[in-house]
């Protein structure tokens, strides 16, 4: 049985060791989560098959790693000092703080047509819409609200509300000693910018040609008003990003290309099911966007949501970044959004040797979330399932290239040395020879030893037990350098030599 | 001839695309930097290999993952809001800031000496002792120094100094939509604490006996006052941390396996020369120190200075993060230095089934810095060949496990697309049967291409040619479906079959 609600996997992970809410003994820290043990193994792993099929299995790619803290200017340039930002409010009454456009959407549908009314909207307009058109005026939205008896969803009372105002929803920290107000760097709120401000530095150093891409990895930060959702809505997450540079005129086919590529990579290598996932075309499109489409997945509780955006973001960034902008050949939209540039020393151009000129490339991006993906991975492979002896047991069925241990070595007994001293042999004779992450465990006794394994999604346990030493009940020695192989899925045992345990691994785990 | 200047290290960096200083195009962000496409796999490679070797490859050990934003209290009773500060002091005359111990190293003996008179303290005292006493008491400070006559080493005059004072090198950012003193939180000093709070969670879900440690490798943040020296002193840095606990009375022999276990891993891995590494112990100790010893590398220019610091950190953190320590058995310093925890939920003991006991763990800690270990890799690997046709070239002799390209596919002729069809098949198979790293350039002469790929350090050149695809200008096909495979460090080639290619390779790679 798949996992029914989220509850279910928020608990495995506490209690298994995947993920704990970050600084739980000083009563947490909202919006931030700590990896345990077999988190860091999963979301390591979900991030080098990321890396592998995006960089290393491809001709047109470069890896990148930039700093975290982050020039205020690469933020300014790139709009998010403009538009990163949510719209909020509060009630002076209860002290509430509600984010504007959602409490909008908490109203019953004769609020929102009143307010519309104020404002000279159609009666239908939805909750985004209406949120904008009052915060360009919001004294007047203040009376309006108060008019309309906007109601606060915790208390169900009409609100004492301030005017709304928009947030800025970058984290900011004070860098160097002299506190004024040019000192200071932002942490970046997308690994995007990075790979954008480097175009020059990886051209240089790579002679690359289009179409090529950057790839990153990485921590993001965002201040979120109300973190929840578990892994989902948070302040820390990390992101696997690409910008793929084309040149102008290839970006719409070359987008589409992506979308089938990474819709196929989670199906295929992290094993999502394609029932579950879903393609959403944004109609509201960013500042620098000309097409975004999400792959969503189907999780338990939450429904469909995003685990991956894939944007078109043209010649935005890079026309952006670059001085001289009024002499490059921008796209319009880009020419007459992007402030102008009064710090950038670089033009972060490409001389196209076909057309003997300068452009900017287009830029398509495909972005994901590495703590969504673990938290999908983690969804998929949930399953409890009903044994024929009345119990039930909880199986993570991940794939082995994404198991944060792949085979796990135990002792029949742990009170024997001699069956303790080969389970170790073993355990780093696989670890050793094939570089699997093998653990060896004798915590418990057998049966509770596979539960746990099971729980952590180990595809194989390896048993050594008596007959490994030669030492059969029956007197025999024929089982001897033997041990047992136990399979997650089927919970099948065989018997197989010690020396044949590498091989067998290596076909059925696929390292 | 090995790297006599950093300046040489920080040319290859830049040019080669390993590592570039942040937000380059805006002017920098001092104290950042960047890791290109090099760079990046240099890094996960140190990582890995750290990883390995202190994770995997042992029984008694746990990976983590902590977020970055740190709850503030956590850094509050670890004790860094208190001691993890720089001494600072500026002069009003040329509006110039020092850090005060420095500035004081600065200045001659006798002025030193009176100093230090004034202060009752013996006229040979260091600049530490010195500033310490000086900043105990700042109004008089102040006086001292006009009476010493300091001099500013800008400009050789005496200055107009301020008061000292204590400057914290820990970055905050304010945390939630609401501006107030509360709502903060620390962006991480040291990848520790986040292994110290979770403590009692690890244990719960992995069921671990004593002696364990705990692994973590990620980014940290300080804000010096003034980063210098490359990768070596600046304000984000990344860190491979262990945290191993043992019963009190076992800390001082397990002290002195890690310092020989990560000696040994240094020169036997990492490939550094044993001639270059030094240990240091420490005179001074922080407040949670009972003994720390580093490890030192000879760097060109700076000379020796710190790869690795190895701390006997007592039973100081999980003590000082306890409630209730009044009840805990703790040692001496902890019992006296902790500050009382008023915010703790948790007792962070371990209950001891032999003595049925609760006790605190001893910890030792092994931390070091991956900036500064990729940095020291590598100025150890860097060499400045002559060659007999009177040309330099600069080759990288890395390890290689660390080399960011294992392999690369080159074809002869690029304009020849049989050669090139069958170089990138062979890339690929490279990459697909072993995982390893494999790169296609077709972007200069054969003989540039080879010099790119010894400064990357790449330790095989495969090379595709008329004579593999059976064109052999004799007219014989002998030679199809052979490759020249060319060794970096000797710059033999040799004839091999494709075939062949993956044997030979796995072989002197070790993959």
């Amino acid at each position: 049985m798949a996992a029914e609600s989220m509850e279910q996997i928020v608990s495995l992970c506490k209690r298994r060791g995947f993920i704990f809410p970050g600084g739980e003994i000083y009563g947490g820290l909202q919006g931030t989560y700590d990896y345990g043990p077999l988190g860091v193994e999963l979301k390591n792993n979900l991030k080098r098959l990321w890396w592998k099929h995006n960089v290393y299995e491809r001709d047109d790619m470069e890896g990148i790693e930039t700093a975290l803290l982050t020039n205020r200017y690469v933020l300014r340039y790139s709009g998010h000092e403009q538009a990163f930002t949510d719209p909020l409010i509060d009630n002076r009454t209860n002290k509430k703080r509600h984010r504007f456009d959602h409490l909008l959407r908490e109203q019953k549908p004769e609020v929102l047509a009143q307010l519309s009314r104020d404002f000279g909207l159609s009666e239908d307009s939805d909750d985004e819409t209406v949120a904008a058109a009052l915060l360009e005026d919001p004294k007047k939205a203040e009376q309006s609200l108060k008019a309309a008896k906007v109601v606060d969803p915790t208390d169900n009372k009409p609100g004492d509300w301030t005017e709304p105002r928009t947030f800025n929803l970058m984290f900011k920290t004070q860098v160097g000693p002299v506190a004024d107000d040019e000192s200071f760097a932002y942490l970046r709120p997308e690994t995007a910018q990075g790979m954008f401000v480097n175009f020059k530095n990886v051209l240089d150093s790579t002679n690359r040609k289009l179409p090529f891409g950057i790839a990153q990895m990485g921590k993001s930060f965002r201040n979120e008003i109300t973190p929840r959702n578990f892994l989902f809505r948070v302040r820390e997450l990390e992101q696997m990003e690409i910008e793929y540079f084309v040149k102008p005129g290839e970006d719409e086919r070359v987008h589409e290309e992506w979308i089938q590529d990474h819709m196929n990579w989670w199906v295929e290598e992290v094993g999502l099911d394609r029932d579950k996932l879903q393609l959403f075309e944004h109609v509201k499109l960013s500042h620098y966007s000309k097409r975004t489409v999400d792959i969503l997945y189907k999780f338990p509780t939450l429904g469909f949501d995003e685990l991956e955006g894939i944007a078109n973001r043209t010649d935005w960034d890079l026309g952006s970044h670059s001085r001289d902008q009024q002499n490059l050949p921008l796209s319009d939209n880009t020419k007459e959004k992007a402030l102008k540039n009064e710090h950038s020393v670089e033009k972060l151009t490409y001389f196209d040797h076909e057309e003997k000129k300068h452009i900017v490339p287009f830029v398509v991006e495909p972005a994901a979330g590495v703590d969504r993906g673990v938290l999908a991975a983690l969804c998929e492979a949930y399953d409890e399932e009903a044994l024929e002896n009345g119990e039930t047991r909880v199986v993570l069925r991940l794939k082995p290239a994404l198991a944060p241990i792949k085979v796990a070595v135990l002792p029949l007994a742990k009170n024997k040395p001699d069956i303790v001293a080969k389970a170790k042999e073993i355990k780093r004779m696989i670890q050793a020879g094939s570089g699997m992450r093998a653990v060896y465990d004798d915590t418990a006794a057998i049966g509770r030893l596979y539960r746990r394994q099971d729980e952590a999604g180990t595809p194989f346990c390896v048993t050594v037990d008596y007959d490994t030493l030669g030492q059969s009940r029956d007197g025999s020695t024929d089982l001897l350098d033997t041990v047992t192989i136990r399979d997650r899925d089927t919970m099948k045992q065989e018997r197989i030599a010690i020396k044949d345990l590498l091989p067998f691994l290596r076909e059925r785990i696929g390292a």
